[in-house]
Parts: C-alpha cells; structure tokens; sequence
C-alpha cells in the first residue's frame, strides 16, 4: 500500500471513529429527549445507534463518561452564546430578554439538560462535580450577574439577587418542557409541538421581564 | 386474656401497623430530601427506619406503592389548601400572592416532589397515571385557572394563558431547592437554609407578582 494510501485509511478510520462516538451521543440525547428521561439503557441505544454498546465503554469510559459528553455537547454551545451577548453592544433589558427566550428554545430541544447536569454533580467525585460547576454552571452564573447588574447600576431593573433570580428564571423555563406528559393526562392534549413553545416563550419573557424592569 | 384486653391488644397491633406504615413513608421521604433523589435504597430505607424491608411489600405492594404512599401523603395537604384558599374572600392577588409563598415552601419541604409525580406519571399504567394527574394536579391547574381568571376579569392582571402560567410559576419555585449541589459547588455554600428559602419567596413572589399585574 502506498503512503497516501495508508494516509487515507487512517483519516477514513478518524472519521468513522468520530462518526461512531458522535452518532452514539446524539442517539442517547435522543432517548433521553423522547422518554423524558435520563435513564438510558445500553440495549436500546445499541438497536437505535445500529453500533455495538461495546463502543460506549470504548469511547467513553462508563455511562456517566456517555453522559458527560452529551451536557459537553449540548452545554458549549449555551456557554459561548451566552459570552458572546455579554459583549454585545445593547442594553441589558435587550440582553436579558433575548437570553431568556433562548434559555426556553435549549430546554425544548434539551429537556433533560438540567436533570442531567444534577445526576452528573450527585454522582461524580466531588472533584468532577466542581469540574462541572466551573464549566458549565459558573460563566452562566456570572453571566447572570453581568446581565442583571448593569440593568441595575443603569436603573431599569429592580433590585434583585442575581443568583436567585437565574434559578426563578432557568425554573420557569425549564419546568414546560419536562411536562410533556402532564399536558397528556391533565389536559388531554398531545400538541406539544413548536407551536406550544413558542407561546410559552412569548408569555414567559414578558412576565420576567415585566417582574424585573422597574 | 379478657375481652377488655383482646381489644385493647388488637388496638395496639393497629397502632404499630400504622406506626411502621408511616415510619417507611417518613423515611424515605426523609432519604429523598436529604439525598436530592428519588432514587431510594431498600437497604437504606432498612437501616434508616430500623424497619425489615420485607413491610414495604406487606404495606405497599413494592416500590412504586410507596412512592405512591409518599405522593399521596404530600398532596392532599397541598390540593386541600389550595381548595380552601379559592373559597376565601379575598382579592384574587391576595390569593395569588399568598399561594405562590406557599408553593415555595412545600418544594423546601419536599424538593422531591415533581420530580416523584413526573416518575409515576410515566412509569405507572397510563390507568394509573391519570389518576394522580386528576387527583393532584388537575384540582391545582383548575385552581390556578379560577385565581388567575378572577384578576384578569376584575382587571389587576395581565392577560396570561393560566395553564402556561402554572407551570412558570412551579418550575420558578421548585428550581431552587433541586440546586443545593448548585450552591455547593458552584458558588462554595452551603447555607441553604430556611433564611435562604425565605429571600428566594420573597424575591421570587414579588418577581411573579409584577410580572402578572397590570
């Protein structure tokens, strides 16, 4: 075999290997998304993915290496948007109110993001917990404290705790889409769609908004 | 042995059997708070309550009867006060105002409770979960439909959808006291404590309050 023959097989076997580990991650963050649950069993991420569950110690180590890469995946992205509006150049209330409805848009498409995030903190030694929290959890909580801080030095927010009003805030966004099933028996509905978040958007932005600015 | 004393054995019996019933529900209500999970140990359970495990299947039938059993023992309290206060006279952000503290208090009570709720929602036969959705969480959506509709008629309300307001309002209460581990690692304390409840009812009361009146 000639060498740029080697060469290629070697970048064919990277790229297999990121298909394999991506395709691994995305179809558990599946699972989870439909069941709305965490729990996610070897088996049925094996029929799903069509890859040997094999791979998931292969490629990460145990189940909380799986689930540790998904909040990695679904997680950057909320961490660097979120830095990005910090330095934009408009008034907090614009910042706040544009963060909030994307807190609500990750949540739809994340619902398990912050169960998640829980399971890993709880089980993990507490050394990865902080790794965790440092990464994750900690920009948004100063990013919270930049948002709402400056609303407050420039007089059109309240007077609020920024720590505690990132947890009224990302609750209130969150609990919608983890009720998928109470909209089922309590309501008999099933139209739990686009349309529903978007409505749920709308009237959640407006009353934080209305609850913070003066 | 007299009648007088078959009676009064036959009461004590009753009274040790509800004994060790309640005993296995506070224990392991107990376990859940503590441990911020659902996920609870019959070893645990055991050794906690000084109690064989084996009752657990005499009592309840198996795990998911005594989640059941906890669930029950939570929520009538939580749907009868709700009952109570609609009959009140009252102005409807009166009602509201006081309700919402009281939501906040019953998650520092029992952090596990949605997230027990949501479990045996979809774990049970969907017999059974609709049965704990029209026993629990029906009677509160219809509350929140009358609380908030009687201010939007009488004017001091915002025009809000209530069943969408219902689950802002839960999630905003409920986040904080599943976020001990949050406060832990993320911010390095660990006073989470009844005066920390009471800033995060104050502040978050107020945050929905001002955010649904006119």
């Amino acid at each position: 075999m000639k060498v740029e023959k080697l060469a290629q097989k070697s970048n064919d076997d990277k790229e297999n290997e990121a298909g394999a580990r991506d395709k691994l991650i995305e179809t558990a963050s599946q699972i989870m998304r439909e069941g709305d649950t965490i729990d996610i069993s070897f088996s049925e991420l094996s029929v799903r993915s069509g890859l040997n569950s094999a791979l998931v110690k292969y490629y990460f180590g145990n189940k909380d290496g799986l689930l540790e890469a998904i909040l990695e995946r679904d997680m950057t992205k909320i961490v660097e948007d979120v830095g990005l509006l910090i330095k934009k150049d408009m008034p907090p209330e614009d910042k706040l109110r544009h963060h909030i409805g994307a807190v609500i848009d990750t949540y739809y498409e994340f619902p398990y993001i912050h169960r998640l995030t829980m399971r890993l903190i709880r089980d993990l030694p507490p050394e990865g917990a902080r790794e965790i929290a440092d990464k994750y959890l900690k920009p948004l909580s100063e990013a919270y404290n930049i948002f709402v801080g400056d609303g407050i030095k420039s007089g059109v927010f309240r007077d609020v705790d920024p720590d505690l009003f990132y947890s009224a805030v990302t609750g209130a966004a969150d609990r919608f889409f983890t009720g998928k099933l109470v909209w089922k028996y309590c309501y008999g509905r099933t139209d739990f769609d686009e349309r529903m978040r978007d409505a749920y958007r709308n009237q959640t932005v407006d009353l934080i908004m209305n609850g913070i600015l003066k």
